[in-house]
């Protein structure tokens, strides 16, 4: 049977391809209103493929913001479900001038298909609904029950899924979610996520003079909402990356002993991170922990976007009148980030500088996430993905954010299978995001093999994971 | 006589107006390169104005950037020379949006005419060329000889003029320059400016990644530009306006008892300062220094922009690859530009975090100018003032910066009557700049009345003033 699934895959690959490029020729940029209309187009390829592999109560459910996708098969009595999650938006392909291949003009080159949205996240969930095409070309059937709800608004904080799911958690009843939206640890090595950060991302503005001053004739009596706004963020955190704003770190919970060893032993180099990947001279951040521990199990801030007074080329000599920047805290498990936004406006009002009138706007906001690797799911999907890529599967955390697996834990009580196909150096959210063609074809296998284990594996085996929200 | 160059202002009224609103509508914004042939037709604008009142040898003269306009009328044999300067360019307008009315289409309201360049410089610069129409229409002669300066990059460090009087001091040899770039203490306050602030202007690029990062899966690790750019510029004063840079206050002179005892006589209400002018909560800067020692006679240190990493609508979590700030200190009267420009390189080499790289561009530069009060141009101005304003002139400083000031000095060995006749609020650099029509009409009557007593006083009297380049 499997066999037949990979064979269907290695028959179709051109077919794939093409298939895909046309989802990636939509440039579904969630956070720009200018491409609205892409947004549509895209809820409707996503519908449309869902129908044409053979999913049922196929539905494009309106929301105040983007529009979500569901469908559902539901003919295997007995069996357990699957909820399949993914995004059909992609983050803005800003700065143009830097890729190589046009971002909405998907372009293969030495084995990678390049494109906004290749790996994060339209390859990636478009290979759940290939690989239901997969199973039933090869049996006429499924091995468990599916259903599908895929959002239009993952790069902007999903407000949309949230309140459907909160609101809806008869409809998307489940004892799994399966989510491809992270990456291999490294090109080869089958990976199963099990931690994610969690984010605050807020937008802080900095006002000060009622107008636009000019510095000569004020410089030295004016307030300088822009060198405010540098006095504020140069206190949240100190020089060696750790976060200044009290009581931050009062639910950071440091990675089990066991599970601080197992990263130890996964292929990982500071020095090949930080020269193929970041590129800088010197890695930062806090001393102690590993780079790893850094970034997946450790709260940082970060600034995003700084703009405001001139800057077009030449000089211009004003004190503007105001200026914006966009930060973030990650977070990890345990930390809430109500208490996160509460602490940095109490931080915020602390650091007003005279004359400064700072605005905290929060634009998104979840909480970090663990799951539990002894989950029945878990350990089917880290064993087909060993038959596929041929090696031992590893359990990993990563630094990124899903706040919909929060919400599945949180409103559907279930744990969420992170089987994604991504690899380090893809470019998310960078010029140049790329997608591995053959992650595409078997990671296709690859969740076709975890079906059919999971549907042969004895009755579906609920197991509760904390409700992150709760404690 | 000098009634006669009275009567002509008050008989031409509409003209004088109709004229200036001519100039205005040319929106030469010198930092914007597609104003480039703006710039073109407002040079041309003063050259026919020079020669439709009589200058002669009127010559647009090219330069590397934009172009000067020199004119001269040397028929007064055994008369002091003056040297007329202004700039015809203007600072952009953004932002829009805050324009009363369209910054190119000046508009009188309530005795103010309204636009981009009204004070700034183009009203008060074509008050010299319309006093000596005056002086014409009045009496057929000038009581002086009387050369024209006029240039297009004063807004944008004023490379060609710097270059222009370097290079042509015989031709432009006079006994006095006149300048009206500065304002009335107050309305109706007769008013010289004896001291200048020089600038150092800059652009600092802060870069770390080779490329933009996913803040999620490399945030903890990874060094980010805005926040290292954030580090460095906190560290350059502190919260009271001090400037940290180690011997940025060596050649700080404070003012002479006698001069600080005038500014306490002048009609200044710090409070009316901050509610009229600033706007803010609060006035900033050093604590001991009054808010008039603050800006006319301390250097200070500001941010006039900052750009960098995803600044559109929405979130994007991104640490970008670099972003870049526009810098400037004002330097007072013995402080060095080269010797600024030093010691803050080397402050920002050794406070440049781990995994950032700084870049220093220095966008224009020049010292702090004094001028000495018992000059006799300076007396007959102030005479002149007086007479037409009918209140006693006083001598001031101005924070901002004329670079020509110090050229004029340095390569002509001259000194400068800065005669002023924009107010406080005219909003320079900012939206509804405004020029008061009053003050248009008598500034045009003062400089003819300067140019007649100038003439009649005994012969002129060079004063050497002292040489700001060489001490």
């Amino acid at each position: 049977m499997s066999k037949t699934t990979d064979t269907f895959v290695e028959q179709n690959r051109d077919r794939l391809l093409e298939e895909l490029k046309e989802f990636l020729r939509i440039p579904s940029i969630s956070t720009l209103p200018e491409h609205r209309g892409d947004i549509d187009r895209a809820a409707q390829f996503v519908a449309d493929s869902l129908r044409h592999v053979g999913m049922e109560n196929v539905e494009i459910v309106p929301t105040a913001g983007h529009p979500l996708v569901y469908a559902d098969w539901m003919h295997a009595p007995g069996k357990p479900t699957v909820l399949c999650y993914g995004h059909y938006d992609v983050q803005p392909a800003d700065p143009l001038e830097e890729w190589n291949s046009p971002p909405f003009e998907p372009t293969v080159r030495d084995g990678n298909i390049y494109g906004r949205g290749t790996a994060d996240d339209k390859g990636q969930m478009y290979m759940h609904v290939k690989a239901i095409e997969a199973l039933r070309a090869a049996t006429g059937t499924l091995p468990i029950n599916v259903k599908f709800l895929v959002e239009g608004e993952e790069e902007v904080g999903g407000e949309a899924i949230a309140k459907y799911v909160a609101e809806n958690p008869e409809k998307l009843k489940a004892d799994v979610a399966l989510v491809s939206d992270t990456e291999l640890f490294a090109a080869g090595i089958p990976t199963l996520c099990i931690g994610l950060r969690g984010l605050v991302y807020m937008e802080v503005e900095s006002s000060g003079p009622a107008r636009d001053l000019h510095s000569g004739l004020y410089g030295g009596a004016a307030p300088n909402p822009i060198f405010g706004l540098v006095e504020l963020l140069s206190k949240v955190k100190n020089a060696n990356g750790v976060i200044q704003v009290p009581g931050i770190y009062d639910d950071v919970e440091p990675p089990a002993p066991a599970e601080k060893r197992s990263w130890k032993r996964l292929p990982f180099s500071e020095e090949e991170f930080r020269l193929k990947e970041v590129g800088s001279s010197e890695l930062t951040g806090e001393r102690k922990p590993s780079v790893l521990e850094r970034v997946w199990a450790r709260p940082t801030f970060e600034v995003h976007g700084i703009a405001g007074g001139f800057t077009a080329a030449g000089a211009k000599t004003v004190i503007p009148a105001k200026v914006t920047a966009k930060v973030s805290f990650r977070l990890v498990p345990k930390q809430d980030p109500d208490k996160i936004v509460a602490a940095f406006r109490e931080f915020v009002e602390k650091h007003t500088p005279k004359g400064i009138h700072f605005q905290v706007r929060i634009l998104s906001s979840g909480p970090g996430l663990s799951v539990n690797p002894d989950h029945a799911a878990i350990k089917v999907a880290a064993k087909a993905f060993s038959d596929i890529l041929g090696k031992k599967t590893v359990f990993i955390r990563s630094g990124g954010s899903i706040p919909i697996v929060g919400d599945f834990a949180t409103h559907l009580g279930i744990p969420t299978v992170l089987m994604g196909f991504g690899l380090p150096d893809d470019g998310l959210h960078s010029p140049n995001e790329k997608y591995c063609l053959d992650n595409y074809y078997k990671g296709i296998m690859t969740v076709a093999h975890f079906f059919e284990q999971y549907g042969a594996a004895a009755a579906a085996q609920p197991v509760a994971i904390p409700n992150p929200r709760a404690d």
